[in-house]
């Protein structure tokens, strides 16, 4: 019988995603947002999963889950998160853990290999509390009072008391290591429909688009829905709903080739049947990998802006709260994951943009990052429905751990 | 000097008001929330009040106060709301409610008065809890199980509790006594701005509006922001935007000259600023007083939703959630209080629908009824703005007071 300790195990990494999966379940999906304690008890199997990689498990004192190693040569590290959006998909953050924990445990104890792959699982990525908090920590962009500040996005409760009810308020966060790693790998679903629709096994990402979030104020004149004449009204809620037409008839004629822009959140005040609308606010975010892009919606939206206020009846502001450069991937991690996907993905693959933000860019302000896609059924992503192929997984997983002892052999 | 006793005293019914704006202050209107201890207390208030008019007075089962009468002769009822909307004006409600008690002090003890004047706050005009259901239950069209099925719209709090909560569950609800009055007459703030605009004084109103609600429902694909092509999304908060703006553009076309029509309130689902919304709804009412202009626009609507459940990408569903046939106010009372205005206001009145609700729709279900308005400074309506002359709500309690003398005496 050949020796397969050293070589990926299909079977071992499905059961561990579903093993995962099994915690926090909603529907084919999972419910664990940061911190909830199905999220907890998630940090806490990958921390007993990891000795197995001959690595030691610490939980940092922002939940970052870190597997380190002593194996003399080059060390990866590789991840990504286990808590999830909210009634969200099953591989959304843990196929990049369980692709990392594979690719230690068949390399760290591999003899012909070089070096160790560490395992990392980033607290928070979905952005429950913040914004990359635990990536960001790890990386020193977080403060002890960004800390403090932090809060739960739906219950707003603080950080630091959902760190003490689950025992790591104390404990120091953890920090990346001058000089320790060669650079970070993480794999994650694409979570658009690129590689389905051209039958590819895998994306090479090339960077990782910035995300430039603003809030839009609408303010009218709060009133009474009977007694209120159409002309002598300012309704607010309809100057958003214009506002939102004009940028989807407008956006397309200055927009770059991959540009994308979402109105997420819509909010009337007081936003009763019988009342006019006096106020108005949407959550509206642009993203593209070249600021040049962004530079010229953002300019289209002021002049918009400014349209309003010039047209009335109701007046807009634009407010910048999120302003996100694009991280670009390591030329030489892209060249191994490429030729990973010759070996063992037929090169089934493609150079492609993340639309979506990832710890990687976080990581990439530090070390030489890559990241890998496995195709998304649908696209579907944020859904419980979110799903991937099986036979994908298990080809990305493969191709992962290939692509790690590749940037490992440098 | 001569005998006052009689007359209407303006002074008292602007320190009865005020005291009333005291008791749940806000700025300078008020919180009322129907059943808050503000609004309990204004009952409390009333009640207390209502001896001096030589009414005796009860609460009832459903938070409705009565003020009745022994004396011989008419009775004319009169009477308005005490709980207000959220953090709204201080005359929506009190002013009739006041001007009631006041014309019950003047007239039921005055030896060369016909009959009496009866005085009501009818519970919930505003709708906390469900819809005029204090005056509909006076009126014979509530049930033991709408009172069981009834929520607060804002906590979510029962009917039920709150009635225990404050003492009042287990209270038989007060019924109209067939024949017992000639009718009911009912004043208000306009919340337009019609008499202000034109210098006039009293508004005799002709019919309560009708009011048609809709929820309308749009159902697209939830998917990630940054992820999804904009050519594969189904959004649903943009095709309920482009309705909106649609409603506005064609709505227009097809209406009545007062025919007003509002969208109160939208929610986005799920409402994240890097999800798109695979759901949106969105509450719209329409209020005219001629049915068949309500049955044009109704028409319009339908063909609407059919077009984007054609062309899609979203679908959208229509369900009517209330249909209002408008009030016609009686003729004869509408005469009492021209008089009264010709005789006490130099005639500067003007007959006019009502665009709002009131109580006295309901009332109107079972005997003549009546309305008469008092301008609103910049038709302000449901806000803490709110606000009316002094000058002109003595003028308005002289008018009122003496319609009722005029109703009275047949």
């Amino acid at each position: 019988m050949p020796d397969d300790r050293f070589e990926v195990n299909g079977a071992r990494v499905l059961a561990d995603l579903n093993a995962l999966r099994a915690i926090g379940a909603y529907k084919t999906g999972v419910h664990k947002p940061t911190f909830s304690e199905p999220h907890v008890r998630s940090l806490e199997w990958l921390a007993a999963k990891l000795p197995d990689a001959g690595l030691t498990a610490t939980i940092d004192g922002i939940g970052n889950v870190l597997g380190t190693s002593t194996r003399a040569g080059p060390k990866l590290l590789a991840g990504s998160h286990l808590e999830s959006q909210n009634y969200a998909g099953w591989l959304d953050g843990p196929l990049g853990v369980v692709y990392a924990l594979e690719a230690a445990r068949v390399i760290n104890p591999d003899p012909k290999a070089h070096g160790a792959v560490e395992v990392a699982s980033w607290c928070d990525e979905e952005g429950h509390f913040g914004h990359f908090l635990g990536s960001r920590s790890y990386v020193g962009l977080v403060t002890e009072a960004d800390v403090d500040a932090a809060r739960d996005r739906t219950s707003g409760r603080t950080m630091r008391d959902a760190l003490r009810d689950i025992g790591l308020a104390g404990r120091p966060r953890a920090s990346a290591e001058p000089g320790r790693h060669v650079g970070y790998l993480e794999a994650h679903i694409e979570q658009g429909d690129t590689l389905e629709s051209r039958g590819l096994a895998i994306g090479v990402v090339t960077s990782i688009v910035g995300i430039w979030q603003y809030r839009l104020n609408f303010v009218g004149e709060q009133n009474h829905a009977g007694t209120t004449r159409m002309a002598a009204r300012k309704d607010a809620g309809l100057a958003l709903a214009k506002f939102c037409v004009a940028i989807d008839e407008r956006f397309p004629g200055v927009c770059g080739p991959r540009t994308v822009w979402t109105t997420g959140r819509i909010i009337l005040d007081p936003g009763a049947p019988s009342i006019i609308p006096g106020g108005a606010e949407m959550l509206f975010q642009i993203r593209d990998d070249d600021p040049a892009v962004i530079a010229r919606l953002e300019d289209l939206l002021r002049t918009m802006v400014d349209e309003v206020n010039a047209q009335g009846p109701c007046s807009a502001t634009l407010e910048n709260l999120r302003t996100g450069a694009p991280a670009m991937m390591d030329e030489g991690f892209q060249a191994a994951i490429e030729a990973a996907s010759a070996a063992l993905a037929g090169s089934r693959s493609l150079r492609m943009p993340s639309g979506a933000g990832h710890d990687a860019q976080m990581l990439a302000t530090i070390m030489p990052a890559g990241m890998l896609f496995v195709p998304s059924i649908g696209g579907i992503s944020h859904h419980w429905t979110e799903n991937t192929d099986d036979a994908d997984i298990v080809t990305g997983a493969k191709v992962f751990v290939d692509a790690c002892r590749r940037i490992l052999a440098g």
